[in-house]
């Protein structure tokens, strides 16, 4: 995310409230001070907010809860968790999991692969950063996914799925097994989608 | 894996030939020592055999090669990889994927997950440890699981089974996400079972 920053912090705290850009990167340079202070169990919205000079509101609004503030701001994660879900569902159901699959590879293999081992390095590391992760994929991937997709919105299917995904990251960009860690896109999405499929509208107890 | 020490390392180096567990023993030494110093890409078979004071022959006796030796002595695995194979090869061709997910997760439960957490964490740090779980892993367990059970050798076979295998410790042991963390062996047996078995004797490409 490309974020400006013209405004001062000193400027922030008396109480200016900056609009659009400006909420967004104050919210996220308040966050970086805040979780590094208190972690990310501990900390809350309304002091985020509050150092950042804005309405708490502007968290959900501008990221969807705590978690979402932490993948930006901590996790610098490459996309919006919250724009993933409609781009997924754009197109035929018995599809998606092939959809999933090239979606998680296109971003990361754009990234080069090393972004990926190194939020599993700091997540391995951090225990807080599991939990904001666990938060922000459960809460505004799986559970809306699962929901809308599956027959009964067991959420072992989320679980599972997010399985297979990390697996994948792991295996490609982590550990580097070939032949998995250089085949092309399209062959390991026609390997694994119908796994992921499986998981998200089949049975699977 | 027990093992006795009763002969000095210095006894070892002046030529003593030690046999059985005094060998292995002496090799984990010798080993954890030349790993510590050179690196497991670096370290030779026939360096370590040498300081144990034993023919470099006993190292592929014992351990089936460097990387069974570092299995044992660096990464202190809780099973011997090269004993999973016939395990897992007796019973039905048709539920070796089911076979599979129950071991994985038998032996893993069995050590309360966090062993697992501990190996990830010290294999995300250290690349060495990433090259020689992934010998040990692709050498003794993968490699002859698909030339025995697969319809044609395809090496990507391999890699997947072991993404959805990592991915589900990953997820059970390191980020816990529920219900996957703590849903019964059995039930994520008939989930993730038939993915492994697909893998491996399916249609993938």
């Amino acid at each position: 995310m490309q974020v400006t920053n013209s405004a001062s912090p000193s400027t922030r705290r008396r109480g200016r409230r900056p609009a659009g850009a400006d909420t967004k990167a104050a919210l996220i340079e308040a966050a970086t001070a805040v979780f590094a202070e208190q972690g990310y169990d501990n900390a809350t919205v309304r002091a985020i907010a509050a150092r950042a000079g804005v309405d708490a509101a502007m968290v959900n609004h501008w990221f969807g809860g705590k978690e979402g503030l932490f993948g930006e701001a901590i996790l610098k994660l490459p996309f919006n968790p919250r724009e993933l879900v409609p781009v997924l569902l754009d197109g035929p159901r018995d599809q998606l999991g092939e959809r999933i699959a090239r979606t998680f590879l296109t971003v990361w293999d754009e990234r080069g692969g090393g972004v990926f081992a190194a939020l599993v390095r700091s997540v391995a590391a951090h225990e807080q950063a599991q939990h904001a992760l666990r938060d922000l994929f459960i809460k505004h991937v799986m559970t809306p996914l699962v929901s809308e997709v599956s027959p009964d919105g067991d959420h072992l299917r989320a679980t599972l799925v997010a399985s297979q995904l990390i697996g994948m990251g792991m295996i490609r960009y982590v550990s580097q097994f070939e032949p998995l860690a250089s085949t092309d896109i399209e062959t390991v999405v026609t390997a694994v989608g119908p796994t992921i499929q499986r998981y998200l509208t089949g049975d699977i107890r």
